[in-house]
C-alpha cells in the first residue's frame, strides 16, 4: 500500500509538532507538507532544532499556489475557527480532515454556539452543514462512525480524560447521573506555545490555580458524551487546574455509587468495558498511578476506587495531554480513517525519567 | 513584658525550619534552645544554610542534660508519636505545648485510634488522659478553646485548607451536607525533608498522583470541625494529589448548594464568616487566585463560586502548606496562649515571584 | 529622624516589586508612591496578589499631575533608556535617584555607547552631563562614593556576583589578570516580566542555555571594576546562561594562580577583603553552597577554592538576583544616601525550601 | 541475521530503562534477561509503569542459576566496581561486555588508581589483566578499537560532552593546550535513581550548585583523550555543576586561541572534525542552542564561538546524559561491536517540550 500522505496545517504549534513526532515514526504514513501562517520559509527545524536531520521541510504558506495539495489528509493543528473555514475545500478535493480544536466536535451548530460562546466567539459556526458529517475523534467510544467519516473532530485534550474516566461508570449503571464531578489539572503544554503571563516561567514554577471554574468549554463534549452513553441528559460539575509540569493531565472524577454497586463491581466495570482496547489500561485501587506512566505515550491510565465510607466511586484518569490528548488521538483516528492497524505508529512507551 | 521563650524539638525538620524563621522576626517571642535527635551539636545554620548569621544555635540532644528547659513554650515539630510520649513531662513544668502532629488533634482515644490506624500506628495513645485537655489549633474556629488551653494540637496542612473552605458553607447551612468532596493538590514540601523514591527531583518534576485515595488520615479533622459546625455528624469524600511544587495547598471542594441559595448569598457567607479575620481573604468568582499568592505567608484566601447548571458551590481554597499549614498557625496559636495580638510576627506578605 | 520617602518608578516589574517588599519591612523608610506607565490605576495588589493588605497603592501614570512628588528618592525600576531621559528632573528638585538600569553605571559616554551597542541601542546617552556625577552602586566596593553621591547607578546583576567574586583576588595579586573567565549561570526571574518564547514554561522547565556569548553588556562593568581593583586594564571572558530556576545567580570564577599563590593565601586574601562586610560571606574549600543559601536575602556567599593541578583559582560566587543583584542593593544604597545604618531593612535570611 | 541477545544487569537504575528503551525500538536486538540484586522478581513495568505493555520481563537475581545466559552481550548499568568483579566470567564465555562505570575505561591499573581515588574507593582494580583489553567507548574518537574489542568502557557523562567539545580544537592545534576550562552543568537524573537530601525535590527545585571543584573523577578520561588527540600531555580544570532540570549536560569549554586561528578557522576544524558524524551536530556563532534540542536523542550538539576580545575559543557541547552520555553510547558501541549500522536503533529526535 502506498503511504498515507499527510498535510498538517498549523504545523509550527506544539500539536503540530507532535503529530510530526509521531508521523516520522509511523511505518504507513509520510508528510507530505507543513503549512502555517507563522514562520514561513523556516525548516520547521528551526522552530523545533530537535528535529534537524529527522524532519527539515520548510513552513509553507497556506495561500501559496506552488506547496503540495496531493494529500489524502490534512490535519488541522490549528486553534477554533479556522478549520471550520477551510476544511470544505479539502474534503471537496476528497482530502479527509482530522480537525484539532472545537470546530467539528458537535453535529449541530446551537450545540457549537454553546461551545463558542464559552471561548468567547460569537459568531455563527461558518460552516453548520458540515456538522453532521463529522464524527468525534474519540475512538474508544466511535471508532465505527469515524471509520464511516471523512471529517473528525479531534477530542478536547480534558474531555479525553473525563469521557474515559466515565464512560464505563454511566454504561453500567454504576453511579447517580446528576452526581458527578470531575477535577482536572494539567500541565502547561496544553495552553500551546505562545508565550503569556501566566505561564512565564517564573510566575508558574512554583504556582497552581484553578481557571474557569464551571465554566470550560470541554464541559459540553464530556456532557455530550456522558449522555450517550448514559442514554439520558447528564450535566457535570467540572473545574480545570494548571499545575507547573509539562506533560499531562490528571482527572479526578467523583460519583455517587448506585445501592448495589462497590468496589469489585466498580472495577470489574471498568476492566469489561476496556477489555479489547489497547491504549486504554485499568488498574484498582490501592496501586499509586503517576502522570509519567502516560507522558510520551498514547495511552490513558485509569485507577478504580470506592470510597466505602461515603458511597463513592473515584475514578483517577491520566494521559499526555499533548498525546492521547491530542496528536496521538489524531493519528490513532487517521488509522481508523484509512483502515490500518489503529495502533500504527503509535506504539511507544514514553521515556522516563 | 518578657519575650516568650520557646524551645523547639523537632528543629531540624522543614517545620522546625518554618518556625526558626518566623521566630527570628517575631518581636515578643525569643528561641531558647533548638532540640533534635538527629544531627546533635550541628549549628542549625549547617542544615540550613541560610540562617547563618541570623541563628546559628548547635542543636541539642532532647536527654542532653545541660540543655536549657526554662520555656514558656515548647513546639514539637516532630512526627506522629512524639509529643504524646514527651509533653506531659514538659506540662507537668508548666510549659505549655504546641505540637505539629496528629497526637493531640482529637480529644479522645477511639478517635485518635481511628486515626493512627490511617498513618499505619496499631498501638493506643500514650496519654489518653491528655487528650481531653488538648485545644484544636485552627485558630479561626477555636481561639477561645486555644486560649484556656496549655496544649494544642496544630491541625494537619490539609485540614486547614478544607475546615476553613468548609466552615461558612456549613455554618449558613448552604450546602446539602452529605454532598461534600474535598479535592486537594500539595506541594512536596508537604511530605518533609528526608528524601523518598517518589520526592526525588527527576521522579517529581514532571509527575503528579493521587494518593491514599479514600484513606488520608486528615479526613478525620475535617469531618470533626464541618460536624461541629454543622451540629451534625458529616462526612466527606477526600482526595490529596501531589504536584510538582514546592509549597502550596490548594483544595477544591463541591457541595450541593441547597434550594433558594445562589452565587450571592453563598460569598455574603463567606465574607461574613470571616470579616473579622485577619488571615482569611475571601474573593468572588471571576478572580483567578494562585497558589503564589499566598506563598511565603500565614494567609488562607478563598474564591468562593457558583455553578449554577449544576447547583454547586466550589470553593477554591489556598494555604502555604508550611505557614499557614504549619508553623504558622503554630506561632498564632503560640499568640493566643500568651494573649499577645494575634498576628504577631506573622504579618508578613511573602516574596514573588 | 522622619522615614525617608521613597518613589518607585517602574512599580509594577519584578525589581519593582522587590523594592515594595524590602521596603515594608524597612523601619526607616515608607513608601510614597508607585508610577508606572503600564497598569496605570490599578492596585499594585492586583498586579501581585500577595501583597494584598499589605500595599495597596494605586499604580500612578508618570504624568499624572496629582500624584505626590515630595520624595526624598526615587528608584528608577526600569529598562534602560528610562531613567537617562528623566532622573534630571528629580535630581533638580533635590530628590536623590537609583538606577536600576546601565544609563548610570558609566562615568562617559564613550564607554556607555560600548555598553548600549551590546544591548541594541545605537543613541548617544540623553544626559552625558549627569554620568560624571553618578556613582556605581556596589556598596562593598564604593560606599563612600555613594554616599557623597545624589544619583546612582544600580549594578547589574551577573556583575555583582562576577564583581565580588574578582576584587580579593586581583587586589591581593593572587591571578593573572590576563587569565579571568566568569561563568556565570542565571535563574529565569533576572530577564523580568514580560513574557517570551524563551521563558514560557514548556520551554524552560527543563532546558538550560548559553547566550550572548562572549557578547554580555554587563561585561564592560565587571571589566572596569577589576582594572579599578587591579589598577590596569583588564580584559574578562565572560558566558551567560539560563538555568530552570526562578531566584539565583552563580558565577564561577577562573583565573591561573601566580607564582607563590596557593589555596591558604587565596582563602585569605577573600576572608581579609571581606572581614568588615555584613553581606558577603566567604566560605573555604568543601563545603558545598547552593543558591538557596542567599535566596531572598542580600547576602553574596562565595567558595575560594584552588586546582592545585592546573594551577587555578576557582571562585563560586551566589547571590539572589532579585536581590543583592538588584533591589536589595537599591535599598542598600538608599542607606548609604541618606546615612542610616547600611544594612536597614535587608536583614532578612529567606525562606527556606 | 539472528538478533543480537542482550542481558542488562542494573536493569533496576535509570541506566538500565535507558538500555531498554532503545533496544524495545532496536530492529537488530533483543532483551533476553533484566537483572539485578534489587527488586528481583518484579516485573520491570513496576518500577517502570511507562513500559508496561511494552517490556514486562521479570527482574532476575544475578545468582539465579535458572536465569538465562545466552546472551551475545551483557550490558553492566551497574556503579563502579561490580562490572570488574563479574566482566570476567562473561567475557570467558564468549559474551561481550559493555560497563557503563569507570570500570574500564582506563588501561592500566594505576591510572585506574587515581580515578577510584576521587571516588573514595581505595582497593586495586578486581581485573587488572583485564584492562588492557578493553576500549573506551566514546565512538567518534574509537570506534576502530571498539570494533575489535569485546569489553568496552562506556564513557562518563560529562567526559563525552567534554571530549566531543575539546578533540577538534585539538587535533587542529587551535588552543594553547594549558589553557583549557570545562565548566560543566548537568541535570539530575545524571545522579541515578535512588533518593538523597540533595536531589530531594523541595532542596532542588529552585537551587544550583558547584560541586567536587577540581575534583570530579571524569577529568581523568578528559585528560587521557586530550592528550592522545593533541599527542601531549594535557590537564584541565574542570568545574561540574547540578542543575535542576532532569535530562541535559551543558558544558561550556574555553581555550586560548592559538595565533593565527580566528572564528572562521575555529568552526571550520569543528566541521571538518566532525563531518562524516552522524550524531554530532556543529553550529557557528549565533545561533542559541539548548538542552532540549537534544533532549531524548543520541545527538551532541556543539557550538563553536570565539571570543575576539580576550582571544579565547568558547565551544558550549549539549547531550542528553541518559543518552549520548549513557544508554545511547552503549548501544551505538553495541552496533560496533557486532558489526551493524551504528545508528541502528539510535535515529529517535526525542520529543518536545
Amino acid at each position: 500500500m502506498n503511504k498515507i500522505k499527510v498535510g498538517i496545517i498549523g504545523a509550527g504549534g506544539y500539536g503540530g509538532c507532535g503529530a510530526i513526532e509521531l508521523l516520522l515514526g509511523h511505518p504507513q504514513a509520510e508528510i507530505r507538507a507543513l503549512i502555517d501562517k507563522q514562520d514561513v520559509g523556516k525548516p520547521i527545524s528551526e522552530l523545533y532544532p530537535h528535529l534537524k536531520g529527522f524532519c527539515d521541510m520548510t513552513i509553507l504558506d497556506p495561500s501559496d499556489p506552488n506547496r503540495p495539495d496531493d494529500f489524502d489528509v490534512v490535519f488541522f493543528a490549528t486553534p477554533d475557527g479556522v478549520g471550520q473555514k477551510e476544511a470544505r475545500s479539502w474534503l471537496d478535493k476528497g482530502v479527509k480532515v482530522i480537525d484539532y480544536s472545537g470546530d467539528f466536535r458537535f453535529n449541530d451548530a446551537l450545540t457549537y454556539k454553546g461551545y463558542a460562546a464559552r471561548i468567547g466567539k460569537s459568531q455563527d459556526h461558518a460552516s453548520p452543514d458540515l456538522l453532521p458529517r463529522s464524527s468525534y475523534g474519540l475512538a474508544e467510544l466511535h471508532r465505527r462512525d469515524i471509520a464511516r467519516s471523512d471529517l473528525v473532530g479531534n477530542p478536547g485534550c480534558f474531555a479525553v480524560s473525563c469521557i474515559l474516566g466515565l464512560a464505563p461508570a454511566l454504561k453500567a449503571g454504576l453511579i447517580e447521573p446528576e452526581s458527578i464531578i470531575c477535577d482536572a489539572k494539567t500541565g502547561v503544554s496544553g495552553a500551546g506555545k505562545t508565550p503569556s503571563p501566566t505561564f512565564h516561567y517564573p510566575a508558574r514554577y512554583d504556582a497552581m490555580n484553578a481557571y474557569k471554574v464551571s465554566g470550560h468549554q470541554h464541559v459540553y463534549e464530556i456532557e455530550r458524551e456522558c449522555s450517550l452513553v448514559a442514554s439520558r441528559e447528564i450535566r457535570v460539575t467540572f473545574t480545570p487546574h494548571v499545575i507547573p509540569l509539562c506533560r499531562g493531565i490528571l482527572s479526578t472524577i467523583y460519583g455517587r455509587l448506585r445501592s448495589g454497586e462497590n468496589a469489585r463491581s466498580a472495577e470489574e466495570a471498568y476492566r469489561s468495558f476496556y477489555k479489547e482496547e489497547r491504549f486504554v489500561r485499568v488498574f484498582g485501587p490501592g496501586k499509586v498511578l503517576t502522570t509519567t506512566d502516560v507522558r510520551g505515550s498514547n495511552f490513558c491510565n485509569l485507577s478504580v476506587n470506592v470510597d466505602e465510607r461515603t458511597g463513592r466511586l473515584v475514578v483517577i484518569s491520566m494521559i499526555d495531554n499533548l498525546v492521547k490528548g491530542q496528536a496521538g488521538s489524531a493519528v490513532q483516528n487517521m488509522n481508523i480513517l484509512f483502515g490500518i492497524e489503529e495502533t500504527s505508529g503509535l506504539l511507544r512507551p514514553g521515556q522516563y525519567p
